[in-house]
């Protein structure tokens, strides 16, 4: 009997072309009855910390699956292929820093495995098309039942490679931080989490004092995005319970220019406006 | 047992993020059994108008479902959250209007209930993501069986709002409406209706005279695109019964410069050409 | 009992509208228990040779399935509706072309239909949206177990409508042939396949000489995009066997200007460098 109901699938692969309905029927030929979760294949070419970010932010409202996510630019080279059990889970790609986030978030690494076991890959497998000739079969065999021992050769959870986890630091009654990611809408995600705002005063429907490299601005903390007027900047604690900077009805990364990566930091302005 | 075996699910969310699969990941959660139809997520961002045009002209084709329909630009502000019976379907989404014309065209609401039970919702709800939080939770109970009265509370399906039904009138010989919608293709959809048309004597195979702004146009109405040459505009009963302008081959949007909610008028032109 | 678990869909409908949403609502009413994998629905508008390759290089990795394909600028015209057997799989489509090289991939027509039996299709029948009215509700029906001989009168299979098969040609050490497909990724897929290549002496690890228009270029010929620096020109095997030019993290196509159908020439350079 299957252990796993479901697959998630996250790449850059895009929708243009028929590589992600390759993966999909790979994986229905091995484990029909399991489903598959497209977490997005939207991911920029290469950007492995994009794909890190969007995987840990949606695997906790997910079912236990086999999540394969393949953001690899690193494919053919010497960069492990691995399996590894997190939670209810196991994160099946390259070991490259894609899964470590997500497995963090899952609580951690239990066990690793290289996939070094052909008898699950494709019969041919390309140089450049792991995703479907390596990752999902193997996980599309775990779906359908296989021990995760195996896929390989165990290996050190110590040994996965991990991206550094996003930082934020409180102190002075400051917290500083950077961005972790922008969005569809243009909303910018800190690594500043609403801990750390709660911790330095910030609360919702006081004010923030932001600053990002030469722009210093004044912000309204509150709950939601409607509580401004359109066009106005509005800070807020994220559906992922980090701090982000929108504007109403607009696109905040556009209007101050931050790229994922620029540091941030942010203060409580010590009284209370009414918007 | 379940009463629904599908969800639909429409929002303006995107595809780059994982907040549609983090939604999906909800519905495989507490109703593993129920399949989910995605209608579009790429509803521009607030778009309430566009969503619900969409919505209105998918839902005739797809199986007794829950739908769920969020674009919702007032998230987390005092605008209701509902649930609608129409026809053999449920609307949930927020009661904003985007719901109205695929409820009006299945039939208008039998009953309606304010999402107010929080026993159904995640048990963290976010100011801005009521469709992982509430919405979709609350459709994945319906779907797995849940009876609608236990979503909360009973309202007037009097007092759901509703966006303004797309017009048209037929006076004098003319038809006067507007662009409903503009599609990928740039063809572009107007609220007269191919009825609306047939009764001011214009039939495929005779020529329209359309008048929009400055423009005044002579274009062959015909059953199909194909009927003219290419880089050719053509007027035609599109597949939601409305018509519609195209060019054959190419964008008729960007030709005409017209966008959603432009005033067009319309008239046959009293002798048939042959093309 | 269904004859087929899957149907694939593949369109130029693309994802901002509820179109693809209206076929899997068909295939729901008619097919519940079939799986619907989408290959792509992003095919540039009408251009049905790209749909074309895509379909070949995706169904050899798709479970038997009813495989439905709809780029169809004649839509409404005279053209032919079809339904194809070839291999484990039936096709089914516009006879346009489209489906004429996964048909040969899948090794040719077995026997061919022309869907002229109306029972199949919706009740009403609209001039442009075939996918949703004739394609999909006919394919459905064929994975929910009609024989295929119930779609309409059976054709000649050598009266099927085929795309000029992709051509390489190998003369005097020299591989000819033409881009065939660009994909996300800027890289450019040739025509020529990697047996040509190795008929001409072109093996992993050596050089090739490139000519296409203007162009002349010496590429390293590798297993992967990784052996060689970010930014630089690669040529390989690529994951359908085909020769094909990237530039290592970066977009091919655009900095080589090498639109599909342009002509191009290899050769080995007699002289193996280490990159």
């Amino acid at each position: 009997m299957s252990r796993f109901r479901y697959l998630s699938f996250l790449t850059d692969y895009g929708l243009e072309d028929g590589f992600v309905a390759a993966c999909h029927g790979v994986a229905a030929r091995i484990a029909p009855d399991a489903g598959v979760i497209d977490v997005t294949h939207l991911i920029p070419p290469g950007d492995v910390r994009r794909g890190a970010a969007v995987l840990a932010h949606t695997v906790p409202y997910l079912p236990p699956s086999i999540h394969v996510a393949v953001v690899d630019p690193g494919v053919g080279t010497a960069r492990r292929a691995v399996a590894v059990a997190a939670g209810d889970s196991v994160f099946v790609g390259p070991d490259n820093g894609l899964l470590s986030w997500a497995v963090r978030a899952a609580g951690g690494a239990a066990s690793a495995f290289s996939l070094t076991n052909r008898d699950l890959w494709l019969d041919t497998v390309t140089a450049t098309f792991h995703g479907r000739d390596i990752f999902m079969p193997v996980a599309a065999h775990l779906a359908a039942g296989i021990d995760l021992a195996a896929t390989g050769d165990e290996i050190e959870v110590a040994g996965l490679i991990s991206l550094p986890v996003p930082q934020s630091t409180v102190r002075d009654s400051i917290a500083e931080g950077e961005v972790l990611t922008v969005d569809r809408f243009g909303n910018i995600q800190l690594t500043i989490t609403a801990s750390d705002a709660a911790e330095i005063g910030v609360e919702p429907g006081g004010i923030l004092f932001i600053r990002c490299g030469r722009h210093q601005l004044t912000v309204p903390y509150r709950d939601m995005f409607g509580a401004v007027a359109p066009g106005e900047l509005v800070a807020y604690a994220d559906s992922a319970g980090l701090v982000a900077i929108a504007v109403h009805g607009g696109d905040a990364a556009e209007q101050l220019g931050l790229p994922p990566g620029a540091r941030v930091s942010i203060a409580a302005v010590p009284f209370t406006i009414r918007p």
